[in-house]
């Protein structure tokens, strides 16, 4: 075991109080982005949908290039580093149109 | 241009209306997980922080096990695929190592 300081200078086997609250915040956020994203594909579930019965393609480039500005924006007000964003957005759009492809081969 | 019922049955150039409603929902779930995002990388950031002052290594992987497991269960609760969220957690914290070894190699 060793010690190392941790916030007011007194010495625990490694922080272990101070992790443990870092490790309950980051699980909160995680729930609460779970949870918002099967909300999200909710939504797109209902746009696939609505595509296929329209005979509109899965993918929508100058809405993605649109959808991407936006959230780069975003994220660099919220001080997130927007090159992560954009591909966390890319890393949602394409398991959204896997579904709509699903969805039309399905239609 | 070609109609389709939309909704009520009336016709309107491909369910103009639905569509941007669709898109608002999206784009304001969007923002909230950016945010969210946001708020997870400042608490990663201080774990970083704490990890490279107790000489600890940056990956986890029985924390990352148990994370992936909660997650899951929770994706399951709310009809989010299990899988996606498995992929999701795990691009998240491949940023998130990536952030630490920076971190380390900077300390």
């Amino acid at each position: 075991m060793h010690g190392k300081p941790c916030g007011g200078g007194h010495f625990v086997p490694p922080c272990a109080a101070e992790g443990r609250g870092y490790r309950k915040s980051i699980d909160n956020i995680d729930a609460a982005l779970v949870h918002l994203l099967a909300e999200r594909f909710k939504v797109t579930q209902a746009v696939g949908r609505h595509k296929a019965a329209a005979g509109l393609p899965p993918a929508d480039p100058g809405r993605e290039e649109a959808q991407i500005a936006r959230l780069r924006r975003l994220a660099a007000e919220a001080e997130l580093d927007p090159e992560f964003t954009e591909k966390f957005l890319r890393f949602i759009i394409d398991e959204v149109i896997r579904h709509h492809q699903a969805q039309g081969a399905r239609g």
